[in-house]
């Protein structure tokens, strides 16, 4: 398809390009164009199709019309659905995504946010390692809009979407005493991270509130599932006591459910289990698994409307916005009452 | 942190700004720099550190070092991990990843490929819907390097990365028969594609060498996983002499074992299951499922490696190169010998 230039459009009309031009950049009532011919060539776009290039209009605007996002690693279910709404939201705003895995790892982040100003970007969206304060600020103090999700560094100031992690962790906690479990252990990767540390302490809290004794293993994140699952086998050798574990994150508890088939550990009758983040795993283990669901239509609809109205706006940063947004959830037969009919029926 | 220039090492150096420019461009010795030379340079710029601008360089050879990648949908598992590969081998080569999910919508597609040119990406990798066939050949014949993978279109000559999708069918579904299934169900989705139509192929072949009659259901994909499973169940009603099913894919799959719990079918007893794409629901679910693994790492290195090259080539275009690679069928409880004490036991 031959691109309808502005020439084309003029010369279609038998008007001045100026005139078309004007138009086309929203400028038309501050020149004084009458409305009529806005109609006609708008009717006539409509008519012919005339698609500006995102090129000229990134050399009249500076704008690349592209956005960066840095997630943890896109292959991670909760990130690729993540990246997928907020693709689809972004391409109707004429944005397009470069995206970067961060592998949650200081440096590599450091030197993505170099690349990505190389590349021009307009705005970032960043699920932030630790340790990259200075560079976020940076881009910031730049004017550049920055957007943060799944966890904020809290000496940056700038627009962030979050859950309700710490509430979250000890309602879940909450629940699992009140269906009379007592030794409940939290599986979790270990991290300084806002989010990782609310889950924790949403966790402690619940167990401190009723003098229970907590139970924690920190895993460190590896690609290497295997060396996951291991540390967990080791984990629950070493804690036989316990009749319940939360998992702190969906790849805890996909990792933690392999470590249990291997031990051939039933669910509940050895451990009861709730994990946050849901997804088909756990809606399709031998007995499903209680999940923390996270809003994730809304976290990415959140995300990429902060980001869209800071390049919008004309002039002078709005004051940072934090989002915080409540987790939902969904009960299911991983959690059942302790020694209750159905419990000791799965036996 | 200041980049580092070429005057910067230069004056460092007090040697002359073309010859740093002839160093960093690997054209030393064709302009008969000195070893020795090469070697004060690299030693000053690891001391120093200079980090040769991507623009510049984009400026300097027309390149913008940015791949475009169209998968289906990012948020798919398969794609989401090849994505996540071919991205770190990228990233290593100096290559950044702009992405975008074509839902294998064939319009979409189109204005997609406009897009990424418009973006100036070096490259593309696509795994294609039916019908861009003229969109791709023009991309080709402007001289821009294009793999596709997964499925590829048959009229358009450029380099593919594909598996033995016949054969890999063929042989499950032989597999099934051996184990004493007989009347075996293909749940795919409809598909022109040339993996879904080999696959399908694969499956009828085997059913018609033993002379057993074909059920086929073919899915329409829809975001909309519910109706996705609603269609399966009354696939499943409509034909209650199944004793087996082959998914043609891992969506096909989930949804399928999901129509089968909520049915209350049991795995093998009620219906042994096998199916395409290797992923943790089928390791975890009740009876673990056999599937047929995909070289995920294989296929995303081959890709970029492809991808590479062609870049990396100096003048006329290589002849198209066509990879087929082997899938591998990890076996497991959902395709047990038919009434075997196994079989039987887990009634």
């Amino acid at each position: 398809m031959k691109k309808l230039r502005i020439k084309d459009i003029a010369d279609g009309l038998k008007i001045s390009k100026t005139a078309v031009s004007f138009i086309l950049n929203g400028k038309a009532e501050e020149k004084r164009i009458s409305e009529e011919l806005v109609e006609r060539v708008e009717k006539y776009i409509q008519e012919v199709g005339y698609r500006p290039s995102p090129i000229a209009r990134g050399l009249r605007t500076g704008k690349s019309n592209i956005i960066g996002l840095m997630v943890e690693s896109i292959s991670d279910p909760f990130f690729a659905t993540i990246a997928r709404l907020i693709e689809n939201e972004a391409y109707k705003e004429g944005y397009r995504i470069i995206y970067c895995s961060t592998d949650n790892d200081t440096e590599k982040t450091k030197e993505l946010i170099n690349v990505l100003k190389d590349r021009n970007v307009d705005g970032y969206i960043i699920s932030p390692p630790p340790g990259v304060e200075k560079e976020v600020n940076e881009l910031i103090k730049a004017g550049m809009p920055v957007v943060m999700f799944d966890r904020y560094l809290p000496k940056v100031k700038t627009d962030y979407v979050v859950i309700d992690n710490e509430p979250s962790a000890e309602n879940a906690t909450k629940y699992l005493i009140r269906q009379g479990y007592s030794n409940i252990g939290m599986i979790t990767f270990s991290s300084s991270l806002t989010q990782m540390k609310g889950r924790l302490k949403g966790y402690k809290n619940a167990l401190k509130e009723e003098g229970l004794k907590p139970y924690v293993l920190e895993i460190d994140f590896t690609p290497e599932e295997k060396v996951m699952v291991q540390t967990i086998r080791e984990f629950l050798v070493a804690n036989p006591k316990l009749d319940a574990v939360l998992f702190g994150a969906i790849q805890a508890g996909s990792c933690g459910l392999k470590a249990m088939t291997q031990m051939k550990l039933k669910v509940p009758e050895d451990l009861a289990v709730i994990s946050f983040d849901d997804h088909d795993i756990f809606e399709l283990f031998a007995t499903p698994v209680t999940a923390i669901a996270q809003p994730i239509e809304k976290i990415a609809h959140k995300v990429i409307g902060l980001l869209l109205d800071r390049l919008d706006a004309e002039g002078g940063a709005a004051e940072p916005r934090e989002v915080v947004l409540k987790t939902k959830m969904k009960i299911r037969g991983s959690s059942v009452v302790k020694n209750s009919k159905k419990y000791l029926e799965s036996k």
